[in-house]
């Protein structure tokens, strides 16, 4: 069983910064080299970030991501890290195109690339393209053919890209190629438990190809989505040997021993379940186990649930604030617990020193609306401004002659205008504070309380928002600190403030009853029928897909926020505007 | 040569409305009837509209399409249609998926179906999924794989949906099985001069197949489409036999006569070029023409290329505003061209008497702005109020401490506030007015003249405005009408008039070079050194190429409109708004 240190880099790569990416590569393979590693592995397509959506269409861009891949491969042998084996994603492109109409010019790939000694010596397009959920790769991607199998210091390394483990085929080939190991390039974006599924379907393909499979994933966030990080390697027998820390980078460096590399593959295995499998030799001989090893590294404690969640949030605030050139940001405080808990994961992404609360009270802001904020921005250290909005209400009052709903949204779109003329002057990222639930129900006004650039809690529903704000006093506690949000702004009852004593009440139904039917309908594509056979009033469960069908409108035009459950809003769920379908009992 | 005579039922489908769409389709196969025609055709989708999106994957809805289908089948037969041959396009699925993890749940086919004495005899699922563009297929349908030769009174019909012509296979298929007529039923949305492509495609596959190619097209708007009808009929020559009106509702009938169907299909043909060859006989004994003849049809005359764009973005406003339930549009009237080529298409799409403008004079506002609003009001019958701003802005002003751009963001958001107030208490839809270079360089306010329902020339560059504009006067002169649109509005230099003096050319360059350079870069994805290459100044491309890119995050939330151009912001250009890429020069 010869021996191998593998190096697994787990890196925040940002799309469309190739020289950005390239150097952090070349100094993460520094790192892998400073800890005697043969192979070192970046995630899917770290050299242009992930997803890069149209810019793989895009010539220049295709032919740029090449040629950052040739000049990586020469920096490394400069650098005098010739030796070491680099497997890293990159965008490439085939020049025959399979089909004239179907495969957009050029023919862009999703590609994994093994460099080492200067060159690139095998390129492996995915061939398992992801087209549900958040990714459209048929749009973009023309599908790779073949499995390579990488022989390093007498062991074989086969390769695959992150779906091509998801359904069969590729691990298959690999199996039947004899590879001991089976490396994993990935951009697996985060969502609630699949970090479970992950792990099971590594163990289940270790298992299957009896070879150790080696799993990279990107972390950071990007739009909508927040890679997790997650990294792990599991044994032939299904067991984890390491697993890397959630939403960090992190450099996971493990010592292998692998089975003898196959010297001659048997004709007949050179093509398997419709793959090619193409077989390179870097070097045959093993090397000795490097000394001194790497400081044995225990498996980081694992996040819960509701961490996972509050994690996954703050990177995707923070990669968002950072990747976009901001330095801060700034959100509407109304005491209640949305902009509360936004603006606790805002002190907590990026510092409450980078952190505005503006708070505007109106002829309907009760007492305690006011103090909770108050009692927030003191708790989290944020800077807390107040303007008042009832003069300015007044001006429009004169202006234009409103009553009901009108006059209520006018409130909250004067709050908005104050936001974005403070956002204009200071240069603050404007953070809409929406949840799930009311993005569902379009329980929101457009242009008012659903203006920002960025909506860090629109993917929870108001339950889950409550569980958040729960846990993380609770977990300030353990650690001795404050806890950041007034206890009074979690038990209240819900209410927007619009008009004297409203409350979200009024409106809808309770947000325990309201979620669980939102997930059913949203998350689970349930219709109505079965919404009602679980048990749901019929009258309340057409009220409420009635409410979601019509808010489609608003939720176009509401900002981006990261993902969190199975199915968000914006790149997993995307209907149709005009659409008369409605529900039937 | 037996003859058919065939009817193409042009029909505007409704997304969602499985009722409505099925009325329509009995409807219209009525009519097909009272003119003895022996087969109808009618669009891709017709009983769920085009594109459902992920409707798709919901269980309830794809039951219902099929439980439509069969619905309809029978109130044909019923009605005394039951020798009418009706092939209509629906929303089935399969059984067994093809594959476990590629393919949602249920696997819906986007599929054509063959109606007759009140039973379903073919089930057709479009075999080439389109996927690019403006269209994401492969997300939702499972690929057919067979091509459906139908024998109706003596003749052979083949089946093809839309992109599978625009590929080859089925057309092959169809020839390997000597059918005398392709029918091909479409939902392919307008673009510029995609009419000429597609009756070129069309000529060709009717030469190569040596037989007749009937294309029936919807028409209508949805969200960002629009449907342009154009329906034609070409014969193996390729020369055209027949062809509907553009952007309206029409049954275009025609009698054909055709070669004798095939007996018997030689075993060799059963398979061809990857597709299953299916033949179904209904009828074999050819019918005598039908007596009495339709009235001979003149073609229309053809709209030339502007007024193709005006008819797109009329049909295209309209249908939005009536499948959405509105009966009134508002939209700001600055005097500029923008909003007043905006307001003379909503009066030529819903009528003057549903339109509403609100002028919004500031203190930058020029006398001859409020003239030229006032004047443009005069002409076509719009309503117009005038809510000035100042008072409002110094109340805000009083409240926050703003200057310079702030400030003028400050000016356009008042105004903005002002119609959505009116929208909300007197339930109109708000148009936003800005053009395709303004979108593209972020060169207006979000949450200001951004806000709106529905965007009418959001993919129309500002220099094609100006066309339209004159297109749309000399069009009113040419048929004694009152031309629309204010001359001053047409000619005066453009300006947001947020400060004094402001004009747009302080900040961009003049519109033809912007609009050559947006072109390049939006429309032909065309980088940086392509556009030095053509001529172009390379700091003007810098700035002009930055500005697009930094301006993404403000297309996410602008409102829907109708493409008309090759690439549209939307459905057909998809980049991140977090993106590091900036073209090197």
């Amino acid at each position: 069983m010869p021996p191998l240190r593998l190096a697994l880099a787990q890196v925040d790569a940002t799309v469309g910064d190739l020289e950005g990416n390239a150097d952090r590569v070349v100094a993460w393979s520094h790192r892998a080299a400073a800890q005697h590693a043969q192979v070192v592995a970046f995630p899917e397509m770290v050299l242009t970030g992930y997803p890069i959506e149209d810019l793989a269409l895009r010539a220049s861009f295709v032919e740029a991501s090449q040629a950052t891949l040739r000049d990586v491969a020469s920096r490394l042998a400069d650098d005098g890290l010739g030796d070491l084996v680099v497997v890293l994603g990159f965008l490439d492109r085939v020049v025959d195109a399979t089909d004239e109409l179907g495969v957009p010019k050029g023919s862009p790939q999703n590609a994994v690339a093994v460099v080492q000694g200067g060159r690139v010596h095998v390129r492996q397009a995915k061939h398992h393209l992801w087209s549900y959920g958040v990714s459209d790769e048929f749009r973009y991607f023309v599908p790779g053919d073949t499995v390579n199998v990488v022989g390093v210091h007498g062991v074989d390394i086969a390769l695959a890209v992150c779906e091509d483990i998801w359904r069969d085929g590729p691990s298959a080939a690999a199996e039947a190629a004899e590879a001991g190991l089976l490396l994993v390039v990935n951009a697996s974006p985060f969502e609630r438990a699949k970090d479970d599924i992950r792990f099971e379907l590594c163990a289940r393909r270790a298992r299957e190809g009896k070879a150790v499979l080696a799993y990279v994933n990107m972390v950071g966030g990007q739009d909508e989505l927040v890679f997790d990080g997650d990294s792990l390697i599991v044994g032939p027998d299904g067991e984890q040997l390491a697993r890397a820390t959630q939403f960090q980078e992190e450099l996971l460096v493990v010592d292998l021993d692998l089975p003898a590399a196959t010297t001659s593959m048997p004709e007949a295995q050179t093509r398997f379940a419709g793959l090619r499998v193409r077989r390179t030799v870097l070097s045959t001989d093993p090397l000795p186990r490097p000394d001194p090893v790497p400081v044995p590294r225990e498996s980081p404690e694992r996040l819960d649930e509701l961490g996972e969640i509050w994690a996954a949030i703050s990177l995707g605030l923070r990669d968002y604030v950072r990747k976009n050139g901001f330095r801060s940001v700034l959100m509407g405080l109304s005491g209640g617990i949305d902009s509360s808990v936004v603006a606790a994961l805002s002190c907590d992404a990026i510092g409450a020193e980078h952190v505005y609360g503006i708070s505007n009270p109106s002829a309907w802001s009760s007492e305690h609306s006011i103090d909770d904020a108050a009692e927030l921005a003191k708790r989290t250290g944020l800077t807390m401004t107040t303007v008042p909005i009832a003069p300015i209400v007044a001006a429009f009052e004169d202006a234009v002659d409103v009553d009901g709903l009108a006059a209520e949204n006018l409130q909250a779109r004067v709050r908005a205008v104050t936001w974005m003329a403070l956002s204009n002057q200071h240069g603050h990222l404007v953070l809409a504070c929406g949840n799930k639930s009311e993005l569902a129900t379009g329980y929101s006004t457009i242009y008012g309380d659903a203006v920002g650039g960025f909506a860090p809690i629109k993917d929870v529903p108001k339950t889950l928002v409550w569980e958040l704000a729960r846990w993380r006093n609770a977990q300030a506690e353990r650690c001795g600190g404050t806890p950041p949000i007034p206890e009074h702004a979690i038990r209240k009852p819900p209410s927007a403030e619009l008009r004297p004593g409203q409350l979200d009440s009024d409106s809808l139904p309770p947000y325990a009853v309201l979620d669980a039917v939102l997930d059913a309908y949203v998350e689970q594509d349930h219709g109505s029928a079965e919404l009602v056979a679980a048990g749901f009033d019929p009258a309340m469960v057409g009220r409420v897909l009635t409410l979601v069908d019509r808010a489609e409108y608003k939720r176009r035009q509401y900002p981006p926020g990261p993902k969190v459950s199975v199915r968000n809003f914006g790149r997993d769920r995307r209907l149709p505007i005009t659409n008369a379908w409605r529900e039937q009992l």
